[in-house]
């Protein structure tokens, strides 16, 4: 974690100058820091370790470019455009704190701060720069059109949405990205690892969708209910909790499964099952359990009947 | 012009699938097409030519980038949080046709295919892949923090902006990256370009300020005293039109001056001083010389005092 941790600090020191405006770069340090769990790049670097970290400048930068683009995506998404949210992470959303002109272009020089971190781990790696092309290449197919994680937030402006298309892109994408590219920064194949990443993707919007609806505003840092508040497609309105908690579990033993061969495998399957504990931790999963042998319509929001 | 335009919708295709959101493609293409003068990707090929292009695929991808990052901050910059624009070349702009929403995600998307086609052309031209850290880091530079065209729109949020180094990043570092840029795709030294990315980004920016107090909207196709109305730095409010046009010519002589020894070193200028008479007509900078000799104040727009 603090290798994540000051990987992005160096990061984002390197848009630092006398030169920038000082509200935008206290913008872009406030869209970063603290930070939430990370999980993003700390998949990534465990996938690079876990295929010989053979470059740990380069899978440095997949996994900040990678954490820097979800960051962007989450200042984005909080507008006032769209989820119009008042905290994230506990603290005030960055259109509150700097008004909505700034968080746009928080957003924006986010995006690009991410490709710069690429661009400079490359420049750590030269014996290494035949990955760069493949590196930049996903970390844009996780991002942008036609199935990356501004696609998926597309979707929410479409009049008709398929929720596995919209689920894979919104949040597998990055997902995906974050498996892939910590294998091609290590020099392996990333194909081996896609599923791990698409697995993981899909259980961690599940499991957002089953707290959205669980738990309230002070336990999650940002607005509860919003998924029902902007009417979006959502596991837990679809399938019921009971149903959705089933899908997670699922996801989580395929998640397991994926992990290909070799002598690191033990070691990811118990951080995968570790993360899996953590996104949706016993005590909830035995709340649902219990609300779903003994209904007492408590836990459901009104819209998610 | 028809290289630029065909690399453009080659760009945009890639971003086409049947599993995309098709409201965010048509919203892209939007953005993207007919199109303003191009004047950005056509001074980095011009550059890249001046240089021997030794890799057109390259220089293709670093124009075809670069255009695609200028569109996006066109899509932003005309949101309701800035100028709140209903027409932008003639057309409605993005958010007034497709909504606000879909414009921020248009403009994301618009950056990160930017960075996709570089990716795509060094996989184009492998045998110069030691040219993709460069250039990645020069279209960066350009667009984000400290000093890109993000944080040119940046200063706008700030209590106080120094003119000079407001349309240095505003306008300016993305002509520094298009010829920058169009150098190292053909293998050169980009330092010895810098120069004339920055004389003509400023002479852009002042041609822009003194347009926008000069031509009304069906000529600009889009809106008129802009500057005014949102209180911007403007050249023309700053030193008055005649002032202004001294100062344009003064930049454009610069540029001309600045370019590179070469056998190409004439071509270029000529193409220096065709794209100063296309930014002000004669007729335009005779009128200011009029003015001046017979202040009239018809030319003057009332903030612009």
């Amino acid at each position: 974690m603090s290798r994540i941790q000051q990987a992005l600090e160096s990061q984002l020191l390197r848009a630092h100058s006398p030169s920038a405006p000082p509200r935008l770069l206290a913008a872009m340090r406030h869209a970063v820091f603290p930070g939430g769990a990370r999980i993003r790049p700390q998949l990534c670097l465990a996938v690079a370790r876990a295929c010989g970290d053979s470059a740990p400048a380069l899978a440095d930068s997949a996994a900040v470019a990678i954490e820097l683009l979800h960051c962007a995506s989450l200042v984005h998404d909080d507008m006032p455009a769209f989820d119009d949210a008042d905290t994230r992470r506990g603290q005030p959303t960055v259109h509150r704190l700097y008004g909505e002109p700034l968080a746009l272009l928080t957003g924006d020089a986010l995006i690009v701060l991410a490709y710069q971190a690429l661009a400079h781990g490359a420049r750590q790696s030269p014996e290494h720069i035949d990955r760069l092309p493949g590196l930049l290449q996903l970390v844009c197919s996780g991002t942008g059109a036609p199935d990356g994680i501004v696609a998926g937030q597309a979707w929410e402006c479409e009049p008709q949405v398929e929720l596995a298309a919209y689920q894979r892109a919104k949040t597998g994408a990055l997902f995906v990205a974050s498996t892939c590219a910590g294998a091609l920064a290590a020099g392996a194949d990333p194909a081996g690892w896609r599923a791990l990443g698409e697995c993981l993707g899909e259980a961690y919007q599940v499991a957002d969708d089953i707290r959205d609806v669980l738990m309230e505003a002070d336990q999650l840092g940002k607005p509860a209910g919003q998924d029902a508040t902007h009417h979006r497609p959502s596991a837990a309105a679809d399938l019921g909790l009971g149903g959705a908690m089933d899908h997670f579990q699922a996801l989580m033993t395929a998640a397991v499964d994926s992990v290909p061969e070799g002598p690191a495998r033990r070691a990811m399957q118990a951080l995968v099952l570790h993360e899996a504990a953590r996104l949706i931790p016993p005590a909830t999963s035995e709340r649902i359990e219990r609300e779903r042998r003994h209904p007492t319509r408590v836990m459901h929001r009104p819209a998610v009947a």
